[in-house]
Order: structure tokens, then sequence, then C-alpha cells
């Protein structure tokens, strides 16, 4: 198969919608006219490259004004046909067939180059077209949990970070009128930085992540310190995958996207109240949806434009089968292959893991 | 009885909290201390006179900087012993040794009047109070969902409103990014206030209130006529009291303050699906407390400032049992009796409700 | 004259743009349409009506999405050859022949009426048309500064406190950190109300309006006196329109739309300094145009909307010469000859502005 | 002299204030406290440990609620008798006398050390005490404008950035209204990262930073160019020290702390004006203290929490001399004398600054 000179590239966005898709898109649209590329978006992610295709041209005109949009302009899907699941032996195999109906419609519809903006499924499945069918991709992280250890920042997760400060403002005030001890549950399945850093600038008394399990006594046990200083209510942030003490989950199977949200907040209250009845007013707040939604934040913006025209040269390079990331301030390539089923975990030496246990927090884990 | 004159004025915040319980209490303080009185916060609503009295003086030092605090630095509580329930026959009864210990602990603690910031409960009680014993009360009216009859605007409900609204422009962004159909379930058990100008202001397409009930068949109809119109995403608002259509739910018991949450975006989705089997792809959001939490909007804080003034006014005047009211422009002064146990509904007239009907939107009712 | 039947409706924007036009465009052509009349858009006020006529059509379709955004979509001008000054003795007259032009172009591109949304310039320009050509007009209020008399409220003003409180809230902690005293501008050349409103929500301590003309000795004896009660930092809200006391400025001439911005904080500061020379450490915040800008919040939105659709109404109706006005919380429609060249000015019995005095901030004023 | 164990330690910020310094100082106090330490805050910078020395305890109670309140608690000044000039050669020297005095009262109020948060005057200050007195510093680098090169990040910044954006957003839809050119004027008198970061966000046309002369004739075109394209209106961010192209200033003299505000906008306007006359409408609008102001966002709040973590751990260690510094996601301490005096400035090479000009912003700076 030959690799002759792109012209035509495809766009597509795949998994989860978070803050600043449209400024990537946006922006390697508008960088990539000026160097002679051609656009066109691929909607509804994977779907609209496989039968029959769905696709929508792009250029200058048709992006101008989407960069401060939430979402995704081309649409996406948590349910296509092409998902590869991520587990503990690494992203499932995505059938021949599948791929190569990508390929030929591609070329069916002149596009000689993908870039991919999506999670570690969406990208292991770019990474498996390249090797079987030598399509050129180029692929750009999406993680609103920012967990992909190929990148050190991903757009979306500071914007939801800053909404968790925000509810948790909220929260500490009717909490507060009522003496009561509310349980705030947050995005993160695996990884808990969403709940780390927006409990912490929101002013959480605890935080319960994936990483480290908690004890409910020791939990109790800290909320009945803090009465004891007259601290009468208290905010309890708890990711998606927090849990009660033990070994770690082992289930690690995770669709691309969307995580299906809810319930660790009532799980965990209701392990307090089991081992301090009626001694707390508890409430739970799930945040949800609103987490992914709305404009980008400043930070996801200027971010969100920096991966599109990293992208666009990428393509221009011609490093295809990478992934651009951000690295220690400066825009790199990286290969998909590595970048990839690889989760970038908190640990107990992060710098803010550490610092919200120094200053007084409960954290869960040991000691 | 003696009425002999007001020195020491309580001043006691009951049932759930909202934004701009502080900005009333500062004002009250700041503007009485000039006049001569004396003020004392009266803790966690009506438990603070009963036994043993919590009680801790106020005056223009520690009411500072609490304005645009949200919530109330008094405490309150839903559950207390004084607690009115409001059904379908008014206000319940609450026992005379109950009312008689509040006057008791208000002549022991040298309170020689009240001001009662609350819902009708809390100020149904204010009256019996007063009825049975004498003692002075006034009463400023506290309802987030705007529905006290007694009054035309309540603080705390542009603050929730304007939640409504940020968050509904965070739903659009990812439901559109997805092809959903999302159900946002706001508070308002019997009123639809906060659905209806949340929904509207934030750009619902549809809006099921307490006051219309709803036909999952049409609702489908609706939104299938959306997707035909190429609109593959749809926001509903869902006030907590909303339901499918038949008479009216004849369950009126309210307790004061906070209701139990959610439920409605969850019933209703699942009315829809019944009636519309796979047809749609939807998810529910629960917005919860985050609606009574943070900092009065401006508009709340201003009409919060005034009817802090208004109460001391008020009783500066003697004007004993009456509640100050927000009526035309001006701040008046209404007998409680007559301005409690009346909710204020939406009616088809409403500019507001006409408004959203004639734009376009589904509403529910006839026609 | 002949009425005939209206069929083609002509919508203008005219003077400063604020937040909430898009609404009452959106909600126009979205009621309207359903009432069987078509919408034509002109640009940049009355401009675009005169020679040659610059002419949008508008339907559905393109006034989806607009609502949220701040501005006018149909673009507004401050400069036009049909402003009519507002003055001592009510409204310059338009020459009859830009009037005759108007009506030659509405009847030229078969606008049979012209919903019009201006201050009280372009109202005044639209009434006189209708009275020496017969043109079909209906009114509706723009004014951000809120100071129309013919209504309680116009959308853009609530948006234009809420910005005005923001930025104070951040104005107060560098204010604090310094000892300063910071001046902050606002809008309001003729009524104070965005001061009043902005700066009261803002935690202002002092608020100087056009209606009550300060005192230089008097602000700086306030000043002194916080600073002996520990109170090292001031903010005091200045509004375009304030002066130093003595009889009101006769000077009562308007130009529609945007006044000219600037200079009042810089002027006012000096006289303070003036008086009490290297006493105080000083800065000036002059807001400018991000008051008007941005996204309606949640009340002018909903107010937009009903401004909106009650026009339509009135045209239905067939009250031409009529300006819909929001009054004890209905729409209605006054006779646009009555309501405007009268300003609603700040009282010293306005609830708001009482309430401000009586909690202790510096007003201006007598006493 | 003496280096025994630290007990008692004195904080003091100098120079300018920014979000985040309360949220240093409150992590400093609940971390150390664990630890054995007691703090002591110094008030008004250097000024607070001069004669007569102002010092105010701190401890976990009155740290307490400040973390998210913007500017700092313990107050700051920019026109002491410490600040240290940075100038062209470096620092200026501080009098002996002057260092003697501080080294003195730090003995006789029994303060061991000092956490020093500021600017790299302040910084300086800070190395000349320790290299002359021996008296044991830690220092906290803080800038606003993220312009100090011994660190990647620092507090203040992003929050100065989102307000850029926020007010950007405001200022597009009113210049689209009017059709006019803005040119708004934000901090950065040396570096341009503020006006760059924030100007990305804000959707900016064009950004003119301090470090890329700009061409008025240049500008002229490309605002003509985007008229002919049908865009009418333009948003100019521009830098405190933006200038017109020939060779960068060679002054360089910059007090530690607030630089003087305004100017730029309407100079860069006039020069535009010069060349382009009656062509554009055009205003200004300048963001002054606003950008200072008002709560940490999230990344700040974080930012800053960890900063305070690293203070006192570095004071622990016995790091004295240092600064702290965050530096690849990591904290690590800098040698004081190696850190301050050299700002980090816009390069071409940027990825922010590179993407901005691909997508195609007028940058100002040759070709």
């Amino acid at each position: 198969m030959a690799i002759g000179t792109v012209k035509r590239i495809g766009i597509l966005t795949g998994g989860g919608d978070c803050a600043g898709l449209n400024a990537v898109i946006s922006s390697i649209v508008r960088a990539g006219g000026p160097m002679g590329y051609e656009f066109v978006g691929i909607l509804k992610g994977w779907e609209g490259i496989l039968d029959p295709p769905m696709l929508k041209p792009l250029d200058v005109k048709n992006v101008r004004g989407i960069s401060h949009v939430g979402g995704t302009m081309l649409r996406t899907t948590n349910h296509g046909r092409f998902a590869a699941k991520i587990g503990e032996g690494g992203a499932s195999r995505i059938p021949d067939e599948i791929l190569h109906s990508v390929a030929r419609n591609m070329q069916a519809n002149d596009i000689d180059a993908l870039i991919v903006i999506g999670g570690d499924g969406t990208l292991s499945g770019a990474h498996q077209l390249m090797e079987l069918t030598g399509m050129k991709v180029v692929g750009v992280p999406k993680t609103i949990d920012n967990d992909l250890d190929g990148t050190d920042r991903s757009f979306g997760f500071s914007s939801a970070v800053e909404i968790v400060r925000e509810e948790l403002n909220r929260v500490h005030t009717t909490a507060a009128s009522h003496d009561r001890v509310m349980f705030v549950e947050t995005m993160g399945r695996h990884a808990g930085w969403i709940a780390l850093y927006g409990g912490l600038a929101g002013g959480a008394n605890a935080i319960l992540l994936p990483e480290f399990p908690f004890e409910p006594a020791d939990l109790a046990d800290f909320l009945r310190n803090r009465v004891k200083e007259g601290k009468l209510s208290s905010v309890i942030v708890v990711a998606e995958g927090a849990h009660v003490g033990g070994a770690l989950s082992t289930k690690k199977t995770k669709v691309d996207g969307e995580a299906q949200l809810g319930g660790a907040a009532e799980r965990l209250m209701a392990a307090v109240e089991n081992c301090a009845p009626n001694e707390f007013e508890m409430r739970t707040v799930v945040l949800g949806h609103t987490q992914r939604g709305g404009s980008p934040n400043a930070e996801d913006h200027i971010l969100a434009r920096a991966y599109g025209v990293a992208a666009i040269d990428a393509v221009h390079a011609g490093e295809f089968g990478c992934m651009v990331s951000f690295r220690h301030g400066k825009m790199t390539a990286v290969s998909i292959a590595q970048a990839v089923g690889k989760l970038k975990l908190v640990t107990p030496d992060d710098p803010v893991y550490s610092a919200a246990k120094k200053i007084g927090l409960y954290m869960g884990g040991k000691g």
C-alpha cells in the first residue's frame, strides 16, 4: 500500500465529551488551512467512518466561534462498533473486518490521514488501524480524568476541577447551616485526580480516591474529632471509584469514555452510617454530567489550542502512529503504542496528594 | 400580658437554608444598632430558644463579612420540636407547652421580641407563639421556591435560578455531543418556579412542573419531532414535584424547609422510555443541594438587605404579628396570619410560563 | 393612511447594546412564526432602513442558539442619522425627510410594521415616524441603566449589576491587602441604579450617585472614621454622573445609547485628595464596556424572553404606538408618547437606597 | 552567628497582592503546626519587621476559612523602606542598617526563621538579609505575571488569566454589536504571559506583547483584511508593556509588586488611528486591579497549597537561602541567589505563542 502525500485529513472525536474538544478541532483547521490541507469531520466517532460514512467538510468558516463551546461539534459515541475495551491485558482486539472497513471508507472518501482525538480505547483502535491497514493516524489524548500516562496534562481536566470547586463552595454553606456531613461524588473511576484537585481547591475535609481505600471507622473518628473541635459540618469528596479498604478492586475493565455514574457517595455514606449509627446527619450530592459540560476554562482552552496545532504539525512532519503529548511545558510526540493502556494514578508522593494530607485532610490509605 | 418597650431582639432562621439569610441578619444588626437595639442570635432555629437555649450575642463586629456568605450563620434545622407541618387544613398546632417554653426562655434571657426568618411552617409557629403567649414577633419570608403567596419575591430564589441556568448550559453541550435527552431535576415540590425560570433561562426544550401534569406520549412525540427537525439532543427540566397527567396529587403535606430530593427525573424518564422503548438515549442529572448553597447573587443580596432593614423598621414601628413583604417594588408589612399557608403556584397566564409555551417549549398541561 | 393587515415585520435594535437583546429578537421570531408572521432584521439600528437598506431575513433557523449570546445579532449604532437626542425639552425632532425615507423603504421592502427595541431616543424616533407617516410601530424598552420611567425593569440591568458585584468582590481583596481606598466607576450618567444595586450587592462602603451630590469633606470624614475603627481599606462606587455637591447639574442632554465613559472616578478621587492630602492611598478602576457585554444572567434572559413575546402579542393585538412594559409582575402596553422622555431616578425613599443608608454606607446627599 | 534550632517562624508577604497568598499562609500554618512549629505573621511586608514591628500570631484557628479569600491577610506594601529595586544591574542594595534592624527585631521577637512570599525584589531582600546577618530565610515565589525564571508556574497567574478570558468574552459581544475594534489592556510590563494566555483563551484577534514590538501599519492591514472577510469587529489584547516596533525599550527598572497601570491601550490605539485615520471605530478597556483580586481559581488554590507545604518542608529540611520552586510537576528548592533577577519572557518558540500565531492571530514581531 502506498504512503503518498497527505492532502485531505479526517478528524474524529471518540468516547465521552469534555471541554476543549472544539478548540482542538478549530485549531487543526485554522492552522492547517494555510499549510495547504483540507479537512473533513467524521461524525459520531469511529461510527462516522464505518458504513455508511457520516462526514462533514470543515473549513475556517464552519469552525468559527466554536472554540469556546463545550463538547464536540463532530459528536461522539460511547457505544460504537469500534470501541476497544481496555482491560487487564490491555486493549481488546478490534475485528479485522471493522478495521478494513475504516480503511476502505477513508480511501473512498479521499481521506489521506486521520487525526484521532480520544482516550486510550479510541487511540488503541487508531493504532490497530495503522498496524493492519497502513492508514496514517495521529492521536490527540483526551481524558477528562487526566489519567493517561503518556501526557502530563489533558484538556477538560482543569475545567472539571474548577466545576467541582464551585459546587463544593455551594455545598459548604448548606452543610454548615445544617451541621451536616455531605458526600459529594465526582468522576474518577480508576484515577482520583478530579476528586483530589477539586476537593483540595474546594476546601473538602476528606477526599476518598480509588487509589487509597479508606476505613469507615477511621473516617468516623475523623468526623467525630472535628465535632469535638467545634467543626459541626464536613464535606467529603468521593471519586466514583473510591472504595472501602482491603485490596484494590481487581476489576479494571474500562469502556472508553463516560463511565457509569453514581453510587459511590451513597455506598460510602452507608459504610460510615454503619459504623456510627445515627451519629451524623449525612446527605449525598452526585455532580454527574455537569462536570463534563460547558465552556473550557482558560487553562483548557489554551492547552486545547496548543494540542490542535501540535497535531497538524505532527501530520506535516509525517509523525504517523504518534500521539502528541504535553510534557514539561512543551509539545512533543510519543508513540501511541507506548502511550496508551497505562493509567497515571495518584501516588502517595504526589505533591498535591501529600499537601492535602499534610494540611490535615483525611485522605484514606494507611497512616 | 405586658407589651413593654423592646430593647433586646432575638433573631432566628428556621427550615432549609438559602442564599441571602446572612445578608438579612447582617442588615438587621447594622441598621438596628444605631436605633438603639441589641441583638441575640438564636441558634438552630426554634431549637435554640427551647430548653436549653443556644444563644449568641450579635453586634456589628460579628456580622462583618457575612452578608455574601451563603446559608445562615445562626444555623438551622428541619427536624425541630417546633416545626409546624403545613398540610391540607393549614398548619398543624404546636403544643402549648412548647410555645410556653419559648416564651419563658425569651423572658429569662431578656429577649423582648423575635425576628423570625422562615417559611410558612416557621412563621405559623411564630404566629401561634404570639397568639398564645403575647410574645412579640416580626416575620421575614424565606422560601427558595418563591412560592409564598404573601410576597412577590423572596431571596434565595434568583440565586437558585441562576445556578440552574449555569448547570443547564453545561448539560447542553454534553447532551449535544452524544445526541442525548437529559432530564435535569430541580427543586420545586409544589410550585415549579425554579424549574420554570431556570429552565427558560437555561434554554431547556421542555419544562415539567408540578402544576402542569404531562403526558409521556406527548413528550415522546415532541422529542420525535425535534429529531425530525435535526435537533438530535434535548434538555428537559423536571421539578421535583412534576408528575404524569391525571388529577394533581392530593398529597400536600410539606415539612417546612428542605423537601426530600430526588426521584422525579428517574421516574419521568422511565415514563418516557415506557412509551418509546429504546428510542432515545436518556440520562438524568439531579442538581440537589447545590441549588441552595453559595453566595447570593446581586438580586438576592439586595433583596435580603432590604428585607433585613424592613424587619427592624417593622419592630421599631411596633408592627408585631406582621411579616415584611416585597410588593410592587416596595417593602410593606402584612399579617402573618394572612400571609402563610397559601401557596403561590404557576398559572397558565403567568407571563413567563406563557412566554415559554409560545416560543415552543413543551410545558405539559393541556393543548 | 392605510392600516392594512400586518404580514411582514421588521425588527431593529437601536443605541447601545446590552445583554438580552438577542433573546428578545429570538422570542419575537419563535413566537411570531406560528402566528403567521414573517420577519426581517434591520441592521445597524435605523441606519438599516434608511438608504440603502441593510436587511436580513429572520426565521427560527437563524435565531437558533443566539438567545444566550450578549449584544445584538442585528448590530446597532450610536451615531446614526436618525438618533433623536433627549434634552431638556424632550426629544429633538427628526427631519421629515428622514422619517419619510424610512416609510418609503419599509413599503419598498414589504415591511408592514416595526418592532423597535431601543432607549428613549430610539423610541421617540419610532413615535415620530408613526405620527408623521402612519407606519406601524411597537416599542420594546432597552436601557441598561433601568432609568426609563415607563417600565419597572428593563433587561440588561440585572446582568450589569451582577458584573459590578463580581468586580467589586475582586477589588475588595486587593484594597484590603494594600490598605487602599478604591474608586470604582460604573455606568449611570443620569440615574444611579447600576451603582446603587451593584455597590450594595458588592459590599461597597460608599456609593456616589448622580442624584445625591456628595461633599468631599464628608466622605473624607467617613473614611477617617473607618480607619479609626480598624477598617483600613474602603471601596467606593462612583456612577459616571456622580458629582460634588451643590445644585444638580442642569445638563440633561443624553445621546441615546452609550454614554461617554470615564472620568468620574478620577475626578472624585481628586476631590477627596484635595481635602485630605496624602491621607489615603487611593486608586481608580473604570469598569467601562465590560458592564455591557456577555451573556444575560437568568433574570435578564427571562425578562427578555417575556418582552419579545409581549411585543409580538402587541403587534397581533394591533397596539401600535405602544411600548410593551413590565409592571407589577405583568406585561402591559403603554403609549410610547407617555413612556419616553421621563427618567426614573433614585429617590431618598427608594427601599434599596434607604436600606444602603440605614446599614451605614456613605450615600452622599444631606444628612 | 548562631544557627540554632528553629521553633518560631515569621511569615511575610511582599509586593503586589495576587490570588493564592492566603492559601500559602494557611498551608504553612496547618502543615507546620503538627511538625511542632509556631508562627507569627509579619504585617505589611518587610515594614512589619522594621521599627516598630507589626506582628500577629498565627495558628490554625486564625487561618481558618482564609484560603479561598483573595489577597493577603498579612497585608502588604509596594512602598516600603526595604524594597529592593530590580534594574539593569540586578537588585539594588538595601542599606545595612535596615537589614540589621530586621535581624534585631527577629531576635527580639523570638523569630528563628522567615518564610518570605514575594517577587524578585522581596526575595532579593531576603537573600541580602541572610548574607549579611545570617538570619534564616526560605522564599516562596510570587509573581502574578508568571515571569520569574526560577519556577515553571506561580500562583495568581491562572486566576488573572481566567479573569482576562471572562472580560474578553464580555467585550466581544459589545464589539460585535457596534462593529468596533476594542483595545483591552492587561497587566504585563516586561513579560506578556497574562496577555498571551488570556488573549488566546478569550478569543482575541491580536495580542500585543512587550516581547514582540508591533507595527501599527501591519495591525491596520490585519484589521482591514478582517473587514474584507466580513469580520467587522476585532478585539486586541494589549499588555501594559506592549510598544510600537524598533528596539526593545531599555528601561528595565521594575519596582517589586504592582506596576503602574494604564496607558498602553490608549497609546497603541492612537498609533493605529494615526496610520488609518477614521477608518475604525475604536475603544479601550483597562482591566486594571480587577485582575489581581478575588478568589484563587482551582489551579491557583492547589498550587498555593502545594507551595505552602513545600515551604515548611524546606524549613524543616534546613534548606535556608532557598526558594521553593514548581518544576516539571514536582516541588523542589533552588537557591534564591540564582532564582531571582532573571525574567522568563515569551519567546517565538513558546508552544502557546506559536499556536496563537499559527491559527492566525496578529502577534506583532517580524513576519
